[in-house]
């Protein structure tokens, strides 16, 4: 039986942070968004280091959470893919706010700052853009 | 000594969640942005419930990583007063895109969406009124 998630409160934030509120899944939610990533290899080799019993942890909440899924990897038996899913591709905005964040107060890569101004000024298209997989970006 | 965060890497994403990466942290934000809540003992009594060694530690992260600072309680000396800086309150954006996210897809309280929706139209004028204490929100 899949587990469910046992929120706190109704409140929006706690209940984001139920799903979310770690130091790693917004991280593999970037890796899927922003870096054309969607193998536990893939995800193992972010820069950030996640250890492997983590990373699956991880991707059991964000399935269990309904901001992944898994399919069969079309190339190889032995691997998983895993795809954002409308739910996972709505937080980007949130994301598009952190990252402006983080570059007001903190030393970051420009390249993703960028992205974000481009992201927030054109939200719809920039989304279809990436969920097209059209573009890579390094942040 | 006061410490300092060790950041993981240079991505912006990831900065963010060195300094909030928890289910706690970005509760306690709210606390202060929306709620007018500014003791230890406010954030204490919060719906979702915080242990008090885990509230005095996600405090300390908090103030290290610039987003909350402390004060003399104007009425009690055996209390400190907790404000945010304006780095925590740059955090709003991020927090009303959550908010709208999880509005989208999780049952929460309406009072704290239409809020958001209002912030996100003028952000720089109810950003105003939320540090001038005009209006505390259930969120």
């Amino acid at each position: 039986m899949k587990k469910k998630i046992a929120f706190r409160s109704t409140c929006p934030i706690s209940t984001m942070l139920d799903i979310t509120g770690d130091k790693w899944s917004l991280l593999i939610v970037r890796d899927l968004a922003f870096k054309g990533k969607n193998t536990y290899g893939d995800f193992l080799k972010a820069g950030e280091g996640i250890a492997t019993n983590v990373l699956a942890d991880k991707l059991t909440q964000l399935e269990i959470g309904g901001i992944v899924t898994k399919e069969r990897h079309p190339q190889s038996k032995a691997k998983v893919l895993y795809r954002l899913t409308k739910k996972g591709i709505d937080l980007i905005p949130a994301l598009v706010e952190i990252i402006l964040w983080s570059e007001k107060y903190h030393h970051v890569h420009e390249q993703a700052v960028s992205f974000a101004w481009q992201v927030r000024r054109d939200k719809i298209g920039m989304t279809k853009m990436l969920m097209d997989g059209a573009k890579k970006i390094e942040l």
